[in-house]
């Protein structure tokens, strides 16, 4: 360790919360995001942070922090490294912060039903632990055992029960975190309150651009008394998703209402429906006079829309392979790109965008493998399309970014056309960045203004969801 | 006019829009902040603002905002002016900008569930207009024929059927706003994003302090198909407390969900309790079957909590009569202090804040005439409590004002040293000002870095929402 910056990190944490092997900084070179995952199966040298800083309490990552914004180096947050956006990919001659041994939870309060835990708490962790207990937060993204609770709320994270117990931003109730100097702040946790903007809103989608959250206090539930599952079979997308529509109009909330195109269906649920069949899956839960309600009017509604019941079956399915994504892992490992790609839109334009997205993709991405979408989140407003795709990689590997990109840019384009959002949960990251100034258009310049006001220096995750670049150009 | 910038106002708007005359302006001295009613009732002349500006569009407010910016005038925006804690009082030399004129709406979305409307609109108008095709927001604040939806946004309001619907929070899905120099910004409407921060939050609650909304789209819901009503009597507040504490824990969401004190329940409600007892009021409604099964369930939670059911008949006449303010109208005018404080916290301490609250007014304050109080507002992490009450004024009006902190302070100093919220939903403004700095705690920098950020001249609303003094001292 012949670096200044090193030695002082070492002698006011201990040498092993500074981590500069090969090996640990290699970790810390990308997050999930897939581009960079499958371009370093093909060979690709990703450049990891200078080194990874591994504080094992608030204290140390604030002193860390000290040191890191007096000598002007840049910091990347490093929480689970689940994210798919490269929100987690150092700049060069960052420092990662990882996360990982802020590992406590720290308190429940079964009366005013939260629960308080370190950052780097694993959620599958801390789902575990609370289960024991009665209890559940509601919260079951796909990388449930992947994630650290700082960084879903740093993220936006939405869960697979969305639609009954809300995204994380219904969640949070209160958090501690560290601006880029180091200066603590904390926030709530309050039942409501109307004392001028919501700060914790600051921190819900920050991305490691304004500091670093350390701690959150999450809502929790006891676990529902009853479940009830049923499936549907429905004509075409465009049906399923105005059956999902109606259920939300009439005020049922389900906590899982998913609607697979016929081409996932297929792949996933074989046998179950029939060719171009899409595929509905619903799970309601809650009180049991609830569950028997909502689940006997949502299937009225549902036969009311052309659906045709399959029963409990696919469901139970899905419950038991939802979080596997071993396919995804075997392909990238080939050499293949394969991706995700996830927007959202207002009922009246979602089926536009479905349609349009996966023709175009099919018809002009000539190394396109498959595309298929889902929707898995649904709001009375709107909802999300979850697509998932792959593509054959070409010959040279210099021209997988081309056709990686061939890909994004026709959905990011298509879904600012048509007025949507062009991200529903998956975040900005460096990934996105690029559309972030015509996503937010008019307001853009306050997001930026927040940026330079939190962090003046640019210190925090620089690269990643602030930029403004209006687009990626097609390469 | 012999004023420079009221030629130059009036020359750019027309002379219509810039209103100088006393009655107008002595019209927008204040708002519905009682301390301020009550003392003009005795005498005290409240200083107008310099002027009343009222655009008719959001450009002539745009083009308002950057004359008043380039000469550093104070602006003051002015809603309904039912706000109760003088957030529209303009300060020296301020100018009231009014959106009363911008009082159109511009949109139903039935597809998407939104409706798009002008800042000045006022609720019960949008609510009148809803109705007759089939809708509502589901908003109904007891200031509904009062208040302006541009104001409701920047107030952080909370309706009566809050449990169920949400508060404005919840509802808001777009609008726009001018920065103080009469830069237009647009936000969403989108059904969710992880573009980052979400901005719209910047506006819930910025009390005009950042600068002006000027539209706002909101979530509207099919008008419910069932309803049902119930009331019971509970032994105490504390018992009362636990019951809701209980059917929330449980998952259900009444609408409506209020348990008044014995003071009220006897005040408002004569012949219906035992003496000493608390009059809890529910009401359910959504879809018939929802409906069947949440009342059956809260029912039985009730009663197993010691409830005794009086049947639907005390909802019904709180429905009313539950925005009828002529009792607080004719104090006021007999120059009788009069006013109400709200505050929340988790349930583990809303009862001792309710002991502490009303026991200590009443022993510590000699003017007192009465104390009541209630909760209306319940989340699964606690509620919010509603105090009313009335004080003797004393026979020298300059002595009104200690009389009138007596009690402030005393709710508001027991609110922070039980860790509540000093305020559930009535907003900051002038008169909560004080104790914003110890109820934000570590977080009141980025409060004021925000207000650095978005009106580096200070020219917003100077005063309201954002200061640092600590609390008040005592008179």
């Amino acid at each position: 360790m012949n670096d200044a910056l090193l030695l002082e990190l070492a002698e006011l944490l201990g040498a092993d919360r500074v981590l500069t092997d090969k090996a640990t900084r290699a970790q810390r070179a990308v997050d999930t995001w897939p581009l960079r995952l499958v371009q370093r199966t093909v060979g690709a040298e990703l450049p990891g942070p200078r080194c990874v800083v591994r504080p094992h309490s608030a204290d140390e990552a604030a002193a860390a922090l000290r040191v890191l914004h007096a000598r002007g180096v840049p910091v990347v947050p490093y929480g689970g490294g689940s994210g798919v956006v490269g929100g987690a990919q150092p700049p060069a001659d960052a420092v990662a912060l990882d996360l990982g041994a802020l590992d406590q939870i720290l308190h429940i309060d079964e009366e005013n039903l939260t629960v308080t835990a370190q950052a780097g708490v694993m959620l599958g962790k801390l789902e575990v632990w609370l289960g024991k207990k009665g209890y559940t937060t509601g919260h079951y993204p796909q990388s449930i055992d992947l994630a650290q609770v700082g960084g879903l709320v740093a993220t936006r994270s939405a869960g697979q029960f969305s639609t009954k117990y809300g995204n994380i931003e219904d969640m949070l109730v209160g958090l501690a975190a560290l601006l880029p100097d180091g200066t603590p702040v904390r926030l709530g946790p309050v039942p409501r309150w109307a004392a001028g903007p919501d700060l914790r809103g600051l921190w819900l989608g920050s991305e490691g651009a304004f500091g670093v959250i350390t701690e959150v206090t999450l809502k929790i539930v006891p676990k529902p008394a009853a479940r009830r599952l049923q499936a549907f079979a429905l004509p075409n997308m465009r049906d399923g998703l105005m059956v999902i529509q109606g259920m939300l109009r009439e005020g049922w909330r389900p906590a899982v209402v998913r609607l697979h195109d016929a081409s996932e269906a297929e792949r996933s649920y074989p046998g179950v429906t029939n060719e171009g069949e899409a595929l509905l899956l619903l799970l309601s839960e809650g009180p049991n006079t609830y569950v028997i309600a909502e689940s006997e009017a949502i299937a009225a509604i549902a036969s009311a829309g052309g659906a045709r019941p399959l029963g409990p079956g696919p469901v139970e399915k899905w419950l038991e392979h939802r979080n596997d994504v071993h396919l995804f892992d075997q392909l990238i490992s080939m050499g293949i790109i394969v991706d995700t790609i996830e927007v959202a839109a207002g009922w009246d334009r979602i089926g536009e965008i479905y349609d349009r997205v996966t023709a175009q993709i099919r018809a002009e991405v000539p190394e396109l493998l498959v595309i298929s979408g889902h929707s898995s989140h649904s709001y009375p407003q709107g909802t999300n399309l979850y697509f998932i795709w792959a593509a054959q990689p070409p010959q040279d590997p210099a021209e997988m970014e081309r056709v990686y990109w061939s890909v994004w840019n026709r959905v990011m384009e298509t879904t600012l056309a048509l007025g949507g959002s062009i991200v529903h949960h998956h975040g900005i990251g460096r990934l996105r960045a690029p559309w972030m100034a015509r996503q937010l258009g008019t307001s853009f310049p306050l997001l930026a203004a927040l940026k330079q006001t939190l962090d003046p220096r640019g210190l925090m995750n620089p690269g990643a969801l602030v930029t403004d670049t209006g687009g990626r150009e097609e390469a």
